[in-house]
């Protein structure tokens, strides 16, 4: 049983309507629902302070969040932290770094930091990230809206993160510069942009039918929304946006593909959509990548005029 | 630098007015407003595994937050649980007696899980839990409201948690009749009840000044109430009322003194009020213990006729 499965079955078993999409939506009022998410960062699980700088992982701790709120179509509002720190980075740098990061993001979003906890751990450090958010009542984005015939599409490219994370942990380490391709790709993985932009013109615009974030990989993150909305999805792989410079470093296509299919924390939206609207819509940066079919379950990979069943290969924890 | 010091430092330095409160209270609709907190509790640190059981974790998990919905005098309506696990407790029934002891409280109180994170750990457990709750608009009782001549008052028994925190450690275990005087401090510590029913009438009379809940011990939440309210407060040694056999267990005045003072977790309500409206109502076990002084910051203990200057000795992580 992984993670997906054990929150399936909690679900079920206590029966919870709100669990199971990228936030909770809870009334609010005559016009808006509440978006809730929590997202849990640990050392040496979800990140390595070696890796990165505390700047940097607050932005992270709140984008991931942040992620989404913009995969149901909403503004992000309030929200908060709760972090435990081991002794050895209590009176240090590292929280004044920290919390000035997530604050340059939070600046950005207009998201204001409204509580949460400090504690003290024994070793390594947990931060606990939640954001709270509206949208119009009835208009959350959820993953289980795809119908067969939907077209697929992805915002920006895939695969730099998970690129990102093989080459951080092969050693190599990002320049502030930022301007050669391996560098893009780490801070892919390390200082992730959440879609809000996108999200807003999808949610205003009437565009999506159904949405979800890429936190664990494109074929796990479609296999949940196809999942939802009882779908199946065929995906073209020479269509797949794939991140500059990815090819050049994963040395060929095959390998640039499993980075883009199987590889997490792109935190690109994924959702589907009417074609026509969407041909319409003057979207920035969103390529069409494939379609919903009527194979409930079944996610093809379709590729030089053959198609296989992909398994969801992206990332989990246990 | 404690953390109660850094909170304060994070709240000036970013300009964070809904920070410092035992919940934030942000807007909800026109009559109502939105309270939300978050509360991490560490393996090692904040509870340990052999002196508690998972179904018993899973209730204090929530109640630590449903107490501070009641210290502002709100309903908690939802939650989010965000729980690191380490490998050796997957696929064991850890996880199952947890949100069952979780949902056995929910249920009580009408709190619905609405979502949360799974995650991994390297070793120790990590639960941060978040629960979103309502107060009428402009009703939610703050830490700020306390002015000198109001009365104190608790609720319950003070400092059974802190002597059942003591007898674990010394090896004791709580059985599960829970009839003996030692077996109930113990489970103070490892089973507190959030005081929402109290909450309740005191916010429906308007009866509380100001209100906190205590979590690190009278002697700090005090100080956090009167710092907040710009008061001081001298509290009476022999009004306070003592857990059952705590005299007895401590051994002296002096040793149950020390319990119900600097000792936490008793997660009692402690408010201030005009003491003709709180003969008036009709309240259980709520004591009164002090009253408010015009001396901001200084919190004086009442005995045999002398007063003494109490310094914040409370629980503290750093």
């Amino acid at each position: 049983m992984d993670e997906f499965d054990f929150i399936n079955h909690i679900k079920k078993k206590h029966s919870l309507p709100l669990v199971g999409d990228d936030c909770a939506v809870v009334p609010k009022d005559s016009e808006t629902e509440l978006l809730v998410t929590a997202d849990m960062l640990v050392e040496e699980m979800d990140f390595r302070l070696e890796w990165t700088t505390p700047r940097i992982l607050g932005h992270k701790a709140l984008a991931v969040s942040l992620s989404d709120i913009a995969a149901m179509g909403g503004k992000p509002s309030w929200a908060l932290i709760s972090i435990g720190v081991p002794r050895e980075l209590w009176n240090t740098e590292f929280l004044e770094e920290f919390y000035e990061g997530w604050h340059e993001l939070a600046r950005i979003h207009d998201v204001e930091l409204a509580g949460g906890d400090v504690s003290r751990t024994p070793s390594s450090l947990v931060i606990d990230s939640t954001v709270g958010g509206v949208v119009a009542s009835g208009k959350a984005i959820k993953r289980s809206g795809a119908s067969a015939g939907d077209a697929i599409y992805v915002s920006g490219s895939l695969g730099g993160a998970a690129a990102g994370l093989q080459l951080l942990g092969k050693g190599h380490r990002y320049s502030h510069d930022g301007t050669s391709a391996l560098s893009s790709m780490m801070l892919r993985q390390l200082r992730p942009q959440p879609r809000l932009h996108l999200a807003d013109q999808l949610q205003a615009g009437a565009l999506a039918s159904a949405m979800i974030d890429i936190s664990d990989g494109i074929s796990s993150d479609l296999t949940h929304l196809c999942t939802a909305s009882g779908t199946g999805a065929q995906i073209f792989a020479e269509m797949l946006p794939l991140e500059t410079g990815l090819l050049d470093y994963a040395g060929s296509f095959d390998a640039a593909l499993e980075f883009a299919i199987h590889g997490g924390e792109d935190f690109e939206l994924l959702f589907t959509a009417d074609p026509e609207k969407i041909s319409a819509a003057d979207l920035e940066s969103v390529t069409r990548i494939g379609e919903v079919t009527g194979n409930p379950g079944i996610i093809e990979l379709v590729r030089d005029g053959g198609a296989k069943t992909l398994p969801a290969h992206g990332h989990r924890h246990f």
